[in-house]
């Protein structure tokens, strides 16, 4: 499937710096419960459910496709599908986010967690890759992903989301080689979770280290810099890879150095400078607020100009939002967004 | 009573950046719920009743001052005490945050904001203060505080805590003209707080700006830079100015810009290289993780002596946290930092 030669490869190109008659544009969690498409599958069928149904997750991943002019589809999963399989019991209560009864947080604990194995484990995550590709049929590439060993370590010590990860960092502190051995297995889960997406066909990876912010310079470059390098030097290199991160834009130049084609940022810089910051030498994927899609139109489309502006005619600008889309975000001024980016970056 | 001569003035010695003897500390909300002693006050009052009784606001300002060896006290208060007076209905539910039942959303509520007059509206802060300085006796300074016009916007317009600030900026990008004309208001309210506070003499002032960082830098230059200038060249300059806000490190220079003889920094980025951005004709105060504060002492050892060592030695730093002391925080950890300080900075 993935011998289907790609309509629009704009994406890709960008990721390899290459010229491109437009920006590419995605958006994070483009499919989602901004859409009714997406609320009327939910009624259905729970979050996981979704996920772990090929059909299902390939229909939703489908969504913003068939409704926008997006340059490329990113699988519909989540980041926390791999904890099954290394023995984390995971649910995701209504309306609420995702729950772990039990959290990672002694030796014992982390002597227990297993490494997965993808096709054992997630074989509806690769079923999925695969149907949607034949869906897609060559219309615009497919992204795969994973969270970053810090934001996944996070979580499952945590046990869900946290206001001060104050389970995670005493680990780090109190028990640093306790750290650093979940860190290891963490990684090695990453790393054939990835790779498993390649050999299923997706056609660039994105690693999100949503939680990293949380950290200063020094923790990041010793608690998680290493980890997400590993990973990014380790996985099949025959797809473009994006290292984003948000939070961290005090220390760019770290995350710059965990590796990556792509460098994704969010709005807290501007796309010029932390261009400079990251290097020419590679690719940048950025950086709308997305509170902005909230509208009006009118404020989305300067907001649009001035991104598109600041990569300077650039190759290499990979249009997305900051963090993902928000719910509640209008379905319109999605559409507003990313023909906004078209109309302004056509040579 | 701000006659009384102070027996330790190293907290105003290093806001001017003159040589102390030992690297002065304070931290941020450092009367609170992680002392028993705070607890059992709180056990019979509200929070709200606790900043409204002058005593009270004087005896939790008080615990920590003499429970620990600190250079400085900050009066008991919240920054959302100004909100009655400006016609918002203020609660503190129980367990929860801040609530607003009347959040200000149009422009009809805008015009409705009222400038308060601190003498009627808060009196009991004044109170607290003039009990406090007797109390203290020049032990130590008193710092006085507010919200920066920001963090109080956003705070009014959402009704209480966001995670997107989806009701602020929107605000903001649909209708900037009510944005600044609340802005105005608010800042004014800011203005006469402050200054009655010095009247009643406080020693020195800080800016709260804890909700700045959700903006990107040219929002913060547009919507909150120009009002937290204005306040901190309007106040009252007899005593130092400390531009305190969180996650705003990615635009460090507009922050300075903004003024203030101190500038407050997170535990972002490390505090050599943000003094250098800030300039050393400012003092600098900070950055310590406040989850180090859990543990193990060995560790906040390691990590003070790490902020002490980035501040070389130079005149001008104040040591504290990156941003308030999180519950639950142990109290033997909270001396063993403060005592850090003074050991790792004394010549």
């Amino acid at each position: 499937m993935s011998n289907v030669t790609l309509k629009n490869d704009t994406f890709l190109k960008a990721c390899r710096r290459e010229a491109t008659p437009h920006t590419p544009v995605w958006l994070m969690r483009q499919a989602g419960r901004y859409m009714k498409e997406y609320m009327k599958i939910k009624e259905k069928h729970s979050f996981l459910k979704m996920c772990r149904t090929p059909e299902l997750a390939c229909e939703v991943t489908m969504q913003p496709i068939n409704a926008f002019d997006l340059d490329a589809a990113i699988i519909f999963a989540d980041i926390l599908l791999p904890l099954k399989g290394m023995g984390i019991e995971l649910e995701f209560a209504k309306n609420m986010g995702p729950v772990i009864s039990n959290p990672v947080r002694t030796n014992a604990d982390i002597d227990a967690v297993k490494v997965i194995d993808p096709y054992e484990d997630v074989p509806y995550l690769l079923d999925a890759i695969k149907l949607t590709l034949a869906e897609l049929n060559g219309k615009v590439p497919l992204i795969g992903f994973s969270g970053a060993p810090f934001t996944l370590a996070s979580y499952i010590i945590e046990g869900g989301g946290s206001k001060n990860y104050l389970h995670a960092k005493g680990l780090m502190y109190s028990d640093p080689g306790a750290w650093h051995a979940l860190m290891e297995k963490i990684t090695e889960v990453v790393i054939v979770y990835l790779n498993a997406q390649v050999a299923s066909g997706v056609q660039c990876l994105q690693l999100f280290d949503s939680w990293a912010g949380c950290l200063g310079p020094d923790d990041y470059k010793t608690f998680a810099l290493p980890y997400t390098k590993r990973v990014i030097e380790s996985v099949d290199k025959s797809v473009p890879f994006i290292n984003f991160s948000t939070n961290t834009g005090t220390y760019l130049d770290l995350v710059v150095e965990a590796g990556g084609d792509v460098v994704g940022v969010d709005w807290k810089l501007r796309l010029d400078e932390a261009w400079k910051t990251i290097g020419y030498d590679k690719a940048i994927q950025g950086n709308l607020d997305p509170v902005i899609l909230f509208g009006p139109v009118s404020e989305i489309r300067k907001r649009v100009k001035e991104i598109i502006d600041r990569a300077e005619g650039r190759s290499g600008h990979i249009f997305n939002l900051g963090h993902g889309i928000i719910l509640g975000t209008p379905v319109d001024n999605v559409r507003a967004t990313v023909d906004a980016v078209h109309e302004f970056s056509k040579g």
